[in-house]
């Protein structure tokens, strides 16, 4: 662990911009712990949390509002009969932000997503970042890895993602999900190279720790 | 002017939170010119425009979105009886934008508000920032400034200019102000000293220019 670096950093993202690998690469460069939904699953396993809560496909606000968003989560007759989907969701959330807070505590690290930010917003040593890139950009980088044929398919799948991450965090939170306010820095991640992003931030968290 | 700095960089910024300071302490240590709507009206004179049409008190959408902002502009019967003032507007707006451009023609320098990011968008050494803070961080600036004399009416001032400056970024360009997305890097002012922010842009700027 860098002893320079005491910071819990959370990193907020659009679908496409890179910065899953941008909060890896940072955690490398300062050589601190970094989780993603991957090791939030692991972490909530050792816990003796069900890691099922976490194995969900990404964010995702309760599934009535999911539905609001015409996303078909495969259990639609639930949001008709009740709260009964609601529920696991809630339990989810809650069991989430617990696991968050416990790896916080353990000390310096990147977290990827889940509104970590919010879960960690009684703590002192948090920088929340959030990193975003033109459509075109992040067209390009979900079909580089895979995740889309063609750009349309590329550009309806960024859309709905972030739809659903926007939906989740601004449900539980009281921040809106990609507005400047509700970070301490945003960066346009097409303008640099990873190595360059993570050159700046290290230098953000350096003159915050002065 | 500095020999390593060629970038216009345009800053918007919240009410408050300290953005026009940030811009001239960033001008004064890259060395470059700087602009705000002051400077702009001098600029415009120079230029053979009517300086009149720049001693607005800040940025405005055309008045018939004013009136929904419910802004008394003291022309309300304009706004009943047609379009008069929106061609005032427009042509404000106009001129700004050239004046906008031939300062970013003559060097590197920094521009606050006005939309400046949108009207250099076709050059390529731009750099957009936007500065914000928490509004308790904002209401403290705007007492000490003596722009207003109770908490309560520094929030409804920061509230009201903001709505302004919204609106007139909204109406004017393809992008919404105050959305990560919109700008290059954006900032929460009131986690550092304008000293360190200024290192960190002047950090960021190099790195842009590798």
């Amino acid at each position: 662990m860098n002893k320079n670096c005491n910071a819990r950093i959370t990193i907020g993202r659009q679908f496409g911009s890179g910065g899953r690998q941008i909060g890896r690469a940072i955690a490398d460069a300062l050589g601190i712990d970094y989780y993603d939904k991957n090791l939030m699953t692991e972490a909530a396993r050792h816990a003796g949390l069900n890691p099922a809560l976490f194995e969900q496909k990404d964010e995702k606000a309760p599934s009535f509002f999911s539905g609001l968003l015409s996303y078909n989560m495969g259990y639609s007759a639930y949001n008709l009969l009740g709260s009964t989907s609601s529920i696991t969701d809630d339990a989810l959330y809650r069991a989430q932000t617990e696991v968050i807070r416990s790896l916080a505590e353990k000390g310096p690290c990147v977290i990827v997503g889940r509104s970590a930010d919010y879960a960690l917003r009684d703590r002192d040593d948090v920088v929340n970042i959030f990193i975003h890139a033109p459509i075109e950009e992040r067209i390009k980088r979900i079909m580089e890895r895979g995740d889309a044929s063609t750009p349309e398919q590329a550009r309806q799948l960024a859309e709905k993602t972030n739809k659903l991450r926007a939906g989740y965090y601004n449900f539980y939170t009281d921040k809106r999900w990609g507005k400047a306010e509700s970070y301490d820095l945003t960066l346009d991640s097409s303008l640099m190279s990873t190595e360059d992003i993570v050159e700046l931030i290290k230098k953000y968290i350096e003159l915050r720790n002065k």
